[in-house]
């Protein structure tokens, strides 16, 4: 499957290379690739400078389609440019998966309208005032709607993505990647550490 | 704190990330910047491309020096120039840190012999017959000895990291870094459920 990752200015890194981690292990089943609206390098406060692609290179959808959270959501949410067009591809790709606030960003494009969804546990009010149709849910490691897979914050990202692979190849197949990275992986997207009352 | 991360082909994605996006976020006391040999983009398998600067501007080290391990260690452990200068900047800089297989890059430079230290537990075997010297922990999240922290692999870089900050700043203040990016931080460095008989 390609896997087409949406970066943007002041992405959060975690967010982004805990599930590239990941996926991007399983060489003969995952490919990945770096997009962002114009293409080039796109950097974070972290230090983090990424190359890639333009985002109008996906024009027809994606296998799997990866949104980050960050601080840069806070802009981007704005960017009606950017939101059409991530509208646009993820109408067309396979899978879409999020990452703390980048379900704010997918949010906002109407697509989670009447579903399920979750977010960064810190950030939720501001989520849920951005977009009040989603049904978003306050104990959650991650959720699913359809195609859609929203994480909690940051590290959450890695478990919804090895619930991800879960779904897709089997328990068995996923607990694998987990112990090859040696991560101590929360399987049950309903156990989630951080939700507030 | 001045942080340098050394890059080279094929690094592993997660052993840089883990560690960024906890000291990264915490601006007002750490500052990241990425080093390879030569400088410029450097590569891995999973499709990222990430801007470098030349390893020769930390000639008189740096606060923390950050070794990732990955696939790519299997070539660059017999890089003399780069052993070389690893060598001159862990020996000058004030705290090493290294993740996975990076411990086998630093043991190729003597600096670990006699210490205790640890590694990716699936491929402890291949470490350990690089550097017999060193003494090397079979079930352990993370190690410390002295300035030499070495943790195991690819997740446990993310343990290591906090249990640094805990180190320097206290154990609340690293659960707190924890809780904000919702991770399920193995405290004890001593707990490893990855390790082999």
């Amino acid at each position: 499957m390609n896997v087409g990752v949406l970066l943007f200015e002041d992405f959060e890194t975690l967010d982004v290379f805990g599930p590239v981690e990941i996926l991007g292990r399983l060489k003969e089943l995952y490919s990945i690739r770096f997009y962002s609206f114009n293409g080039g390098l796109i950097n974070n406060s972290h230090g983090v400078s990424i190359a890639t692609r333009p985002l109008e290179e996906i024009n027809n959808g994606t296998d799997i389609f990866l949104i980050p959270g960050g601080h840069g959501v806070r802009k981007e949410i704005r960017n009606i440019l950017l939101v059409d067009k991530i509208r646009e591809i993820c109408s067309m790709s396979t899978f879409v998966l999020t990452v703390c606030t980048g379900s704010a960003l997918l949010a906002e494009t109407g697509l989670l309208n009447g579903r399920k969804a979750t977010t960064n546990k810190r950030a939720f009010d501001w989520v849920v005032s951005r977009a009040h149709s989603v049904h978003w849910l306050k104990k959650s490691r991650w959720a699913i709607d359809d195609k859609y897979y929203t994480s909690s914050g940051v590290s959450a990202g890695m478990d919804m993505t090895l619930g991800f692979l879960s779904d897709i190849h089997g328990l068995e197949f996923a607990r694998q990647v987990a112990y090859h990275i040696e991560y101590n992986w929360t399987e049950d997207k309903d156990n989630d550490n951080f939700f507030l009352q």
